[in-house]
């Protein structure tokens, strides 16, 4: 498959982009033998958003249980909620979950969730691109920890393989306060032998750093490096209670961050990852929305604006993460931290491709691409999608969307009904 | 004109609207002789909602200059260019803004900018809603507060009286740190003897309280108050660096304030609105975006959830201004802020109503429409807008909208091109 994307906006320049099999294979240069062809007139070429931590699935519990205490909101509506999930649920929350992150020029997300294999068969059949981790819960419990690694060595082997290759399982050991130094530790093994993504949670919230400080006696990144767990392979989503000592200790371990702004705003966690600082320190940072039910969206545009005016905010500074910056971290960023051959468009990059729509009143009159980007638009600036070299939208339409809202909306009620029963 | 929305969803239930003239005329029954019918299945109604406080014109500097240090922002890039508008420019540039906001469902804005009577042409031409003030600056110069004077006199006159009821001119003293002690009672007593809204900033950033503690002695609103400006017809801007006496001497005076969370979050001013404070001493808080220089957009949806995920975050509080409260503020608080016989559906009320289209992946499943319509939304979810009984977008399509964004596009260059000849 040869898809040519005419006369479009590329770093400022009018161009043609050409895509073959799974690449990029030029730009410039007109070929006429192309199977498809894009008018990317009145349009703009940005590499694929990569939104580097989400729960998919969790789109089902969209504005299901906003406003409330932390504690209250977790234990009395998500979890009996969760503990209800069935395969069919997740396939479907993940497919409405990957129809808007499409919808809004995202064409790689890194998910960790339940019924994992369920949401690759959704990943796998909306042609979009995703790291899935299953949730590697053990709470000290070691028939519960064999279980998961039984689970995730089947998953490795060839009950993972059988998905294409836009589906890479990867490891989701949850967080250093629900799994155990010895999963933890085999979660790094396994996915260093086998070459997988290590997908975990840290310091989100300041109580989390406490309780490490006075069961571990060190903070929660001194503690992962100990155990050997950090490496170029593991991406720490959050990252928000880092002191100068962790940031650098991320840094010598090639470890990445996955920053979510909106989230972290949304649940009030009481500070921010320091981008600046971890820029210093050498580290990747990533960005990511988090899941619906704590955001309650996948758009990437509004996450790239809540990033830049968090750190401006927090940090107490104008120039914090510019709009550059943070389409970067969008981008190239979230493709490095997970070790994706894309996020910028360039031969041989994989034809991972946003085309966006520049005929709109807030993304007129376009002194900056990035600034307008960043601070002025939306996901629905997004006009067609290319990823993995085949075009998931063209012209603000993906193929049978109606169905994937029905479905995901019936799927939706049951399982709230259900909750409610419980 | 009567027009009717056929079976649509408001607060929860299917119903029918019937608009006549500018008004609500009824909900539930239908009268089949319209002039209209608007088919409302798959749709929500809500009130058009209010953007309180921004520079409608600054569109043409949209990304024009971000991310510097706000001196450096203001002296070398927005002043030098501010100072080259025509009144041409504020016509297309007010243009380009009411486009956006019509496109993003806003029905009403308050906006404080120079060439007032183009931005009142432009609002007139949009069909939209405006409280328009001319900015009032005399930096204590009494020529400059006289010629102010002047204006303002005449356009509370014929001058003003000639544009229809949607247009109303207002008053803009810019802040008590650039209008005279003179200036500003003049201000507010034109205003009272004229009936006329008072548009301020207020407290946006620390050094203003600092400055008015050592020339003044007191803080701004207690000089506000001293000097017998504060009243019903007061809406004060930003209103950041409040402390408990500064509400309350608001709320006694009846003022209002008007929350702009992304502007202050993108220029860091270091705090935000106490709107828990604010609230208990009974002042109505309404919402702004700001201007499209330091936002950089319109979309009243974005800032509600800004709005929200600021309290949330700076407040340090899960519960703070939930969904409901934030979407009440873009409406109802902002219609009375203002005045206006808007912000609910209701028979007798002004017909500014907003129709949403809830086929979008992220206003699915729906289990909560003010979750969805704060935490999840974008403008891009509105369908259709009614503005003082007269359709100006049926799905997603505003009559002449590429000839705004043409000559927006052009009125910008050239703007550009004259501030970088100067």
């Amino acid at each position: 498959m040869k898809i040519l994307i005419r006369d479009v906006l590329l770093d400022g320049k009018r161009t043609n982009i050409l895509t073959e099999g799974d690449r990029i294979a030029g730009i410039g240069g007109v070929n006429d033998r192309t199977d498809a062809v894009i008018d990317g007139r009145g349009k703009a070429a940005i590499p694929g958003l990569v939104n580097a931590h989400t729960h998919a699935a969790m789109s089902l519990m969209r504005g299901y249980a906003d406003d409330l205490p932390l504690g209250e909101w977790l234990s009395n509506h998500i979890w009996p909620l969760e503990a209800k999930l069935t395969p069919d649920d997740v396939y479907w929350g993940t497919k409405l979950a990957c129809l808007e992150m499409i919808k809004s020029g995202t064409t790689c997300f890194s998910d960790m969730y339940w019924h994992i294999e369920s949401a690759c068969r959704a990943v796998e059949d909306t042609g979009i691109r995703g790291f899935m981790s299953p949730v590697f819960i053990d709470q000290g419990d070691s028939g519960k920890a064999e279980e998961h690694m039984k689970e995730n060595t089947r998953l490795a082997g060839k009950a993972g393989k059988k998905f294409g290759g836009r589906v890479k399982l990867a490891l989701g050991p949850h967080a250093i306060y629900t799994v155990s130094e010895e999963s933890l530790r085999w979660a790094k093994e396994h996915a260093d032998k086998e070459k997988l993504l290590v997908h975990i949670h840290l310091s989100e919230t300041e109580g989390e750093v406490e309780d490490c400080l006075k069961e571990k006696g060190v903070r929660p990144v001194e503690y992962l490096e100990k155990i050997g767990f950090l490496g170029p392979n593991v991406v720490c989503a959050h990252c928000v209670w880092l002191d100068q000592r962790e940031m650098r200790i991320l840094g010598k371990n090639n470890a990445n961050a996955a920053y979510c702004p909106t989230s972290n705003m949304k649940l009030s966690v009481g500070s921010a990852l320091d981008y600046d600082g971890l820029r210093r320190e050498g580290v990747t940072v990533a960005l990511g929305t988090d899941g619906c039910a704590s955001n309650n969206n996948l758009d990437m545009f509004e996450a790239m604006k809540f990033a830049s005016l968090l750190q401006k905010f927090h940090w107490k500074s104008q120039t914090a993460l510019p709009a550059r910056e943070a389409l970067m971290m969008a981008t190239e960023g979230g493709a490095k931290a997970l070790g994706l051959k894309a996020g910028s468009i360039r031969e041989g990059m994989l034809a991972d491709i946003a085309l966006i729509n520049l005929k709109k009143p807030e993304l007129t009159p376009n002194h900056s691409l990035a600034s307008d980007l960043v601070y002025a638009a939306n996901g629905s600036c997004v006009d067609s999608l290319i990823c993995d070299g085949r075009v998931l939208m063209e012209k603000g339409r993906v193929e049978g969307e109606e169905k994937i809202l029905e479905k995901a909306m019936e799927a939706s009620k049951n399982l709230a009904c259900r909750g409610n029963q419980a």
